[in-house]
């Protein structure tokens, strides 16, 4: 086994999986229920001190590797045959990392975290609560708006050059706005299409069996 | 003129503007007072939208490219005789990642932004601000720890392979817990050592020259 991915079905290290399963590297899989507040306890804090899916067990390294745009870019490096990333040192390289910055950093990062994790920003007091998760919403609707306006421009995927690392993310995004109840297949048609050409990937419909989850519903 | 910075001085695009003076690539300056809110004008938005510093203009490329790790990244990669990146592909490179990620979307983008920007995370109700910035110190301090702890193991420089642009982004943040009245050089010996190296570095002296900033006081 080269990897083990640590993962909760749905969240964001749904996009590791996709990676994987793309590269088509041995792996091993292993639940952390979010839901059941595994990733609290000590079992799993003592193999990722953070807390936080998704983390990479690599064959022959001690420690796991965290981040979601960490463990996306290792990947893909790691696998170049995959082509899952564009060629190092150009601009199209430096858009997808842009991309994952702004993705992990501010719309899951700060926008969902408020929605779901509002403890996370304000831990002491639970006062604030509210006003965060409406905050949380109104950064995830503007960040969509502008999403959508990216992909509407012509392009197949996120960046110009073709399939990459951002496109599993996006999609792990799309699935939680329809979850938060944001009419996606209404509101978003360039970010809809998007979509249905990532489940017409033979990697993406095994993962989502595999993690038993739906996109709509 | 192969780049032009948008920065402030002081903020964290101070970790770009020491990897341009380590690459020696002719880069032009426009200062963004964030002091005088000059990144909320029209002129700046009209350029990056985000509003935020660094923003990088790259000759050539019509729009600027955002998110200070997609900018060190890209810097490090277009210019790879500077050596501020670890080998692509190997689980050095990918350690530098994860501290990209987890300072700039963590300790930065959590940490100090609710203490400096509590608005970002509750911008309709300002009744939230103290408690905001109370959990943004106490995940300043948390991180803080870890970081010394990290350093503190013997290495030299951030990752274990040698220096590269996650060292600059360390000094903004070791000036910054300064700045939040942390007694970083009490508190924190291992990483004081490590900002002592850096100042030893020419690009570093100039870099803080040119910004008018000092690491202390
Ligand atoms: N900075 C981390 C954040 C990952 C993260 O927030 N993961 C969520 C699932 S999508 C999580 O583990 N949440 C559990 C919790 O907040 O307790 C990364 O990019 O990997
Ligand atoms: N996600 C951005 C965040 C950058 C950021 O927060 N920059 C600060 C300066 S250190 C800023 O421009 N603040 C202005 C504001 O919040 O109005 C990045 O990584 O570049």
């Amino acid at each position: 086994m080269d990897y083990r991915l640590y993962y909760s079905p749905g969240a964001c290290s749904l996009a590791v999986h996709v990676v994987l399963e793309e590269i088509g590297a041995p792996y091993a899989l292993e639940a952390v229920a979010l839901a059941r507040a595994e990733n609290r306890q000590a079992r799993y804090l003592a193999i990722n001190p953070k807390g936080f899916v998704p983390a990479l067990e690599i064959a022959g390294e001690p420690r796991v590797l965290t981040e979601l745009p960490a463990i996306l870019i290792y990947l893909a490096r790691r696998h170049p045959q995959a082509g899952l990333l564009p060629e190092t040192g150009t601009i199209d390289e430096a858009r997808a990392f842009e991309w994952l910055a702004w993705l992990a950093g501010w719309v899951h990062g700060i926008g969902y975290a408020e929605i779901w994790r509002p403890e996370r920003f304000s831990r002491a007091d639970s006062t604030p609560h509210e006003a965060l998760r409406a905050n949380g919403r109104a950064i995830v609707e503007e960040a969509y708006a502008k999403i959508e306006d990216i992909l509407g421009d012509g392009r197949t995927w996120a960046v110009a050059s073709g399939y990459c690392v951002v496109d599993p993310f996006l999609l792990v995004l799309y699935r939680w706005g329809n979850r938060i109840g944001i009419p996606m297949r209404e509101r978003y048609p360039a970010w809809t299409a998007h979509t249905e050409r990532m489940l017409e990937r033979a990697a993406v419909g095994r993962v989502l069996e595999q993690e038993g989850v739906l996109i709509e519903g």
